[in-house]
């Protein structure tokens, strides 16, 4: 039997549209002799949903598209994700997936691993299946899963969750086991997936199926890559990282075999996978937004000018506006960096400095109040007219406003709030400084030309708010500092952990105060594009108005209290 | 036996603090002969801590907090909410309750319910308990039940969650069942929780004790308002609202009776109650941040007046600073009255007009790029400018910047993201308009004087950055409005449900659409003091760039593609 793989990408909430997708899909699967066409998890609707589930109107729509969906297409069955309602009188709603066949809804199979970690949400909205079902399409006795559902072993085994979804199915003695997925790509995922689902092949000596989406869904990237995985654990087909794809395999469901065999040539370097994910991101949180065109802040530094060769790829360049807004204390080559990297990727470029618009903001204050002589407010003033100034661009021409900052920025609070913070979206805010740094370089290899001016990768970075003010003064080094932010965000060591790996425990204490006392400003960031397994978004939930004052432990971070 | 209630304000994250401050009223209580003395919640680390949680670092001392309490406080025992693992080999972490006496941790007993709607996410951090204990202490038995385990019946009977703890603590015949919460206040929730105590020590013939956390801890607000409740469900004692307490109460474990009987002299009426809600939460927020001086943008309108009252009673008005902003579209009133306002409240008052910042900022872009022309990119302008200037006056001074922008304005996206929406805290940003118009008055009748000028009260509302603006040209009439925005928003109807309850159907898809498409915005608001059961903030998780495109109905609304 042939069987296709639809690795959609859905807009949320846009049932209309994601479902005439489907139906397209379906019909060129169907053109190419499939029998069987299976889309992601809630394709239907978009993942993730979010609290669009609570509107009763949003679960009805999910149902009546079925209706739809099973009304204009024959001739192939189809595997959808949806939200359904657990029972007919129930009000618990469910994470679920039809299988549609002739016109007909034959059964359902709702999600049993609700997933809570992270930026997963799911027992906030669903219920955990009870029921357990095998289908029959021809020859072929199937079991559906639904994502999470196949990483029991992974992340509920040891934590005395008894059961697997899995081994469920397992006992109905179906042939094959299909998983539709939405997960998300951070760094590395593709392995940790394929492995996963390879030991469940495995173990049950089942082939799988897996179809993932495709999509930049706010903070969130889908990287696709569905995938077949015979009896052996053997991956046989993948589908294409960060695109569309729609893959068909020949399954003999007597030998339990998969014939058709894809050359599996889409396995890209960390490098090509974090540029992929980003364009793909912006593209589509731009696209989905309703915007074509983009600007942003160029200061000659090298956050900007990667995320500025990232808005050429997503957007087009001549949908691209690069401003360069010198003040007194920008060097010559910042404008000259700037100047000649808009020129090399092609993009609109504008020059507005801020010198006169900071003269008449100091003078102002200084007729009617006072004179402001703090330091930090006389630097910080600069970043909030260049917000302005990109917002009334925004306004002006309808741009989105691309956010510059990276991760070890805004864990540091080395970043101004309403400042070089404005943006609709951080595109780059899940990246540390030293992967913008690679990523850099590597978008200059892939271009096979230097895109991105030497200078601009070579400089000692600096925000040049007053004279010869560098990064490397008020941090620490950014191969060191990144790592405490490693350890201290996305591993949870303490900071006696992190001084066992060779820190110096003050440098550590001061880092981790710094991260600690900056979570206002990341309350208010622009959404942030993940690539890490903990970013600074959903997937991370801290107090504002806090302390941590420990009895025994970490005394001396007695004071670290929680000053704006 | 007597029993004090605890009724304490923990700060999140200060272990060291909420200990000492434990110790101080459990010693205050054996001063006044108590033998026992209940504290809400998770006291030890305070409610929530969210992702502090996965710091292995702050279970360890949650665990070595218990430890030191019970070696400190001797001759009175102790129930203390806090974190756990739920066994010694397990990861899984549980919300706990410890008994201690005699220098001893007696036993321990875990939280069953673990809610994941609205603001909580209880299942991302918790395992439930699947064990239940009666304890003794001299001739009391008594369970205990953690918050939201005794909102079975309200919450997940109809569900079909079969476990209630009240119920199984019932079969272990206690004769007195302890509540230890930490239960945010909503607007009428202080109803909401003795009507369910009340249900529930009917239905099981048991007394409860109900211990109930006070803070302001982000954007949520604890009341306190501990009770007690005997077995025919009559209350017969109440803590304070909205500040600490300790009540002690005498329980006659025999008859299962209590007979200290307190006057019940604590009911507010609704105005009280979100008065005192939201100066407890302003206090705390700023306090527990580090702030003793708060400023705030005095623009002669109704929002930054009534917040200016409740910032001047919450930090003392020596503490606030006011500042008008005008320029050359500000009335004359707008002037007069805030300096009317600054000189009632005794408040500090400041005057910086923006004009001449505005008109270089204008000049600026008419010399190095173009001239500004649309109409958005003017008035925008302005509140950013005034942004600008509150966050100089914050890094200068150190103060905390109040945002003042109301519910109304925030639905509807009636607000300059990086302007008008700047601040730390959203003071009044769960009040509809017609809701700060109430408090306004009842802040003049509480004060027995006009300290709101009349004028303020009555003029016609208007955003002031244009001609002739006003905000019912914009807008539909605040009254209709609000009702609107309550129904979509706090009750999830649909456009249809709307219109059935007699509101124009255009006018109910203009506001929805408003609502939807400025949910970018928020994303980036500053944190919201809840008042109503779906405030903007956590409880309200809404993607960015969606659709709501459905199939069959709404098809009105087919085009609201979110555009910033």
């Amino acid at each position: 039997m042939k069987i296709a793989l639809g690795q959609i990408n859905p807009v949320v909430g846009d049932i209309s549209g994601n479902v005439a997708k489907i139906i397209e899909f379906a019909n060129q699967a169907k053109a190419e002799q499939a029998r069987l066409i299976v889309f992601p998890e809630l394709a239907i609707c978009g993942y993730p949903p979010l609290d669009l589930i609570f509107k009763p109107s949003f679960v009805r729509s999910n149902r009546e598209a079925l209706d739809y969906l099973k009304s204009q297409v024959s001739g192939i069955a189809i595997i959808v994700g949806y939200v359904d309602v657990k029972s007919r009188s129930s009000r618990k709603l469910t994470n679920a997936a039809a299988f549609i066949d002739n016109n007909k809804i034959i059964g359902r199979q709702f999600k049993t691993l609700l997933p809570t970690y992270d930026v997963f949400d799911e027992a906030r909205y669903f219920e955990s299946a009870d029921e357990y079902n095998v289908f029959t399409l021809d020859d072929v006795r199937f079991g559906i899963s639904i994502c999470e559902d196949i990483w029991y072993e992974r992340e509920w085994q040891q934590q005395g969750y008894t059961c697997n979804p899995m081994a469920r199915l397992n006992e109905l003695n179906p042939n094959l086991i299909v998983n539709i997925s939405a997960s998300p790509y951070v760094v590395n995922k593709e392995y940790v997936r394929s492995d996963l689902v390879k030991a469940a092949s495995e173990k049950f000596n089942m082939p799988v199926i897996y179809v993932n989406q495709v999509a930049g869904n706010d903070e969130l990237i889908f990287d696709g890559r569905s995938f077949v995985a015979d009896c052996a654990g053997k991956i046989t087909m993948v589908g294409k990282p960060f695109e569309e794809d729609l893959k068909i395999v020949e399954f003999l469901p007597e030998s339990k075999e998969f014939t058709s065999s894809f050359s599996l040539n889409y396995q890209l370097t960390p490098q090509e996978n974090i540029y992929k994910a980003l364009v793909l991101g912006l593209r589509d949180f731009a696209h989905k937004c309703g915007f074509t065109k983009a600007t942003l802040g160029l200061s000659g530094g090298i956050d900007s000018a990667v995320v500025a060769c990232l808005a050429a790829d997503a957007l087009g360049a001549s949908n691209v506006l690069g401003v360069a807004m010198p003040s007194i204390y920008s060097s010559p080559h910042s404008l000259t960096d700037a100047k000649e990297l808009a020129k090399n990727l092609n993009i609109d470029f504008k020059v507005i400095p801020i010198d006169s618009m900071m003269q008449e903001s100091l003078a102002n204050f200084k007729t009617h109040a006072f004179e402001l002589k703090n330091q930090l407010t006389l630097e910080n003033i600069q970043p909030r007219l260049r917000g302005l100034i990109l917002m009334a661009l925004a306004n002006e021409f309808n741009y989105l406003v691309l956010n510059t900052g990276n991760k070890s920025e805004i864990a540091c609070g080395y970043c101004t709030l309403y400042g070089d913070m404005v943006g609709g979206l951080a595109v780059i805010g899940d990246l540390l400084k030293t992967g913008v740094y690679e990523l850099a370089r590597f978008i200059n290899v892939r271009q096979g030309k230097k895109i991105i001016p030497p200078n601009i990768i070579t400089k000692r970075p600096s925000a040049e708010l007053r004279e010869n003010q560098f990064d490397d003064e008020a941090l620490p080094p950014y191969p060191i500092l990144d790592k405490i932010i490693g350890y201290y965000v996305e591993e949870h060591l303490t900071v006696s952990q992190i001084e066992e790996l060779g820190y110096n425990i003050k440098l550590v204490t001061e880092v981790i105060n710094l991260i600690d006392s900056s979570e206002f400003k990341r309350k208010q960031s622009a959404p942030t594009l993940k690539l890490s397994k903990r970013s600074f978004g959903s997937g991370r939930k801290m107090p504002i108005a806090y302390k941590t004052r420990y009895l025994l432990e970490e005394l001396f971070m007695q004071e670290s209290c929680k000053v704006h």
